[in-house]
């Protein structure tokens, strides 16, 4: 029967309906990842040079390119279909698509940017695993789990109860932005205390081992969260499940892990030929993404569990440098297509029905300030500590933030405006951290001698 | 109506055939890489140990896995379905797989694997050009254009009108068929010369001169044959627009190219954020793969122009040290893919249908090797030189063999036999030229002292 209905990848029942063409699906594709990259670069580059992260700005020139203003990277989730992509119509200008097979291309096209921007992701967590220390990660200590246990904790129950009693939120969006207030961006957070010279200072030293420790906690949640939100109900047995499944398969696959970490430095040394090194460690994190995605739990778990356990190998050093262009060039397609997705509309104020986004959003806000800085509070036993400051350095959402609004976008769990105050809310974070640490810490002596051999 | 039709990738006018679910989507892509690098690594090595080049393994395993053998990897094209993949069924026992959407799955996850594959052999193409030396190109003289020449014209002339009369094949699959018979593989080529130490000697630098201009004759070609066999029908004028086109973008585009190169150095000198180097390379290089396939070339005519203009750059090597991880993560999916979709089948000789097919192959191979072993023969004015050594050089038909093969199989001008034929002509020249080469330079001295530095 199947085979019958779908021998092309669009329908073909139909005469009226031709299927897309492969070369000019291909055609869009480039295209597609020309607008990309440019929006990656030029957003990457303004926003650095303003002193903010690169992320960021590859996000907002995202939603610049994308559905909220040029139209140019539209995709079909939110109901957008061919005749709102500027790019097909350029298509059918310059590489002679036929208009009658617009919508089949604009879907194959849509298709195959989703599946690159889910394995863009995939790449960032595996990359992040990679640069996260897990020594580090245990020597950190106690001062620094009770720092993230407390962000996260704090900002999930404020945000959650909040939504629900406030704006009456139904329990698993309410539980889905709670989540996403949870995230801490590692990235973020130890490039901005590298360029102020502080990574190396106390508040620095708990900041990151925080942020590490909230990127696995994070990362725990998103799973449990991501599964609830595809059954649509809360079922306490589920969430047990799912913490237990999730911890067992972090902790299983790292000590399995460290057994094949030494299997992987002999087998990689026997191979001669290109790739000797990134295919095998790829073919690790894609095994352990594709168990992770099929016990359902999320890929990326497998992928940052696979970079954790190459952190511990001695090749390390090489692999990270075989992986970062490779992550250069497909991690892009995962923020900008995420800036792109987003209806900012939602958030105009002239639209009277949108207050509640809003509203939302700067309740968001505040509860991601406020839920990270009270952390700093919890720190016990140092004389002279800048508790500010360590709250302050938490506050930054980044990447992880972003994941959650997507995987939530796809899951299809978030309303519009909530999902735009949670894009919002990312946004605003990731853009006040790094001038407020400047700012909280502008009175300490600077450690400059130590800064610059960090990250 | 466009719109009514087709708002999901795959058919759902009808309540029988459910869409493909993302999550499931990317569970079947990240399984299909698992297969494809290991594959890709088993094969290559296993290659490489018997002293023949890796991408020769690669092509071999691609077969395995795929419809020939293990059926683990297959595509739509050629009539396969869901039902014959062994991946799917995976994916219905391990991922929860709704046997209901397998068929969807199975579309959408080959239509992202097909443009994977053919960004992958964009990629190599980049890579390609950015390997070969526009000086050294120039600088090989007129000896290396008249060997490319002779190599391309006789094999092709050969190829064709053997086939159109001997075996009464039409116009446009002979002239595909004759023109794989065109390509010289450089990689293999150079490889196997740096290996055996003869890359700077005298017959060394005519083989690779010639193999550097029969690439460039070689893609014009593909270009002038993809269109032909688009459009069905030999149209002189067309191949005078399309010779004509393709030698003033190529020309063009190194020209504009020169221009920009040193607007490229200056700009990515200017960039503060990571890929500064790699990602306006790669806007480059699929905008102009977006011109060529638009102005009905091929995308990779663009992608080796591109290549070509940066090999001129200060930046080239390092350039090349991050193209080379992006190029090992995605060309084995292109060369696995290639493997993949043959059938072996139609060169079973106890089946008598097929003994037309192996005649074919039989009659290809004897003009492959003959067709290049006598472009030694036109070496004038130079004493001693080995003449058999240079023609035996030129033989391994390689990576652009396969691109012909892959591109006569995407525009469905050749038939199964005629198409199977060639890949094993390829296979089999690809085999045959590097214990052949060794042979041929066995009496002569080795200049060992040069070779060290070479490739």
């Amino acid at each position: 029967m199947t085979n019958l209905i779908a021998i092309g990848i669009v329908p073909n029942l139909l005469a009226t309906a031709p299927e897309a063409e492969p070369s000019v699906v291909l055609c869009g594709v480039l295209l597609s990842l020309v607008v990309i990259y440019l929006a990656s670069k030029i957003g990457g580059e303004f926003s650095n040079w303003l002193g903010f992260p690169p992320v960021l700005g590859e996000l907002v020139a995202g939603v610049i390119v994308g559905y909220s203003a040029l139209h140019l990277l539209v995709f079909p989730e939110g109901g957008a279909s061919s005749s709102d992509s500027l790019l097909i119509k350029f298509l059918e200008a310059t590489a002679g698509l036929d208009p009658e097979a617009a919508q089949a291309t604009f879907l194959a096209q849509s298709e195959v940017l989703s599946v690159l921007s889910e394995l863009g992701v995939i790449i960032l967590l595996f990359e992040v695993g990679l640069e996260s220390n897990l020594k580090e990660l245990l020597e950190a200590g106690i001062q620094a789990t009770i720092v993230a246990c407390v962000g996260v904790v704090v900002p999930f129950a404020a945000g959650t109860f909040g939504l629900m009693t406030i704006f009456g939120i139904g329990a698993v969006p309410a539980i889905f932005a709670g989540a996403a207030l949870t995230a801490t961006s590692i990235g973020i957070t130890s490039k901005v205390l590298s360029e102020l010279g502080r990574l190396s200072s106390k508040e620095g030293q708990i900041i990151v081992g925080a942020a590490v420790i909230d990127d696995v906690l994070g990362i725990i949640v998103l799973a449990v969260v991501a599964s609830l939100a595809k059954t649509g109900e809360v079922d306490v047995s589920n969430v047990i499940y799912l913490i237990i499944s999730s911890t067992v398969f972090l902790v299983g696959s790292i000590l399995l892990g460290k057994f094949f970490n030494k299997s992987f430095v002999a087998i990689s040394d026997q191979l001669k030929t290109r790739g000797e090194l990134v295919i095998p460690a790829l073919i690790f994190a894609f095994i352990l993404a594709y168990i992770g995605a099929a016990i359902h739990l999320e890929a990326i778990l497998g992928a940052f569990a696979a970079g954790l356990v190459f952190d511990e190998s001695d090749k390390r050093k090489e692999l990270e440098s075989q992986v970062i262009p490779i992550s250069d060039f497909i991690v892009p397609i995962f923020f900008v297509s995420v800036g792109a997705k987003t209806n900012l509309g939602v958030l105009n104020p002239a639209v009277p029905a949108n207050r509640e986004g809003l509203t939302m959003a700067v309740f968001l806000i505040v509860v991601a300030i406020v839920g990270k800085v009270v952390t700093g509070a919890v720190v016990w036993g140092q004389a002279n500590i800048n508790r500010l400051a360590i709250g302050v350095g938490m506050i930054p959402r980044g990447e992880v933030g972003l994941v959650f609004a997507a995987v939530g976008a796809t899951s299809g769990a978030l309303s519009e405006p909530l999902q735009a105050a949670i894009i919002m809310m990312v946004i605003l974070t990731t853009f006040l951290a790094p001038p407020l640490l400047r700012v909280v810490f502008k009175d300490d002596p600077v450690d400059a001698a130590k800064s610059e051999t960090a990250v």
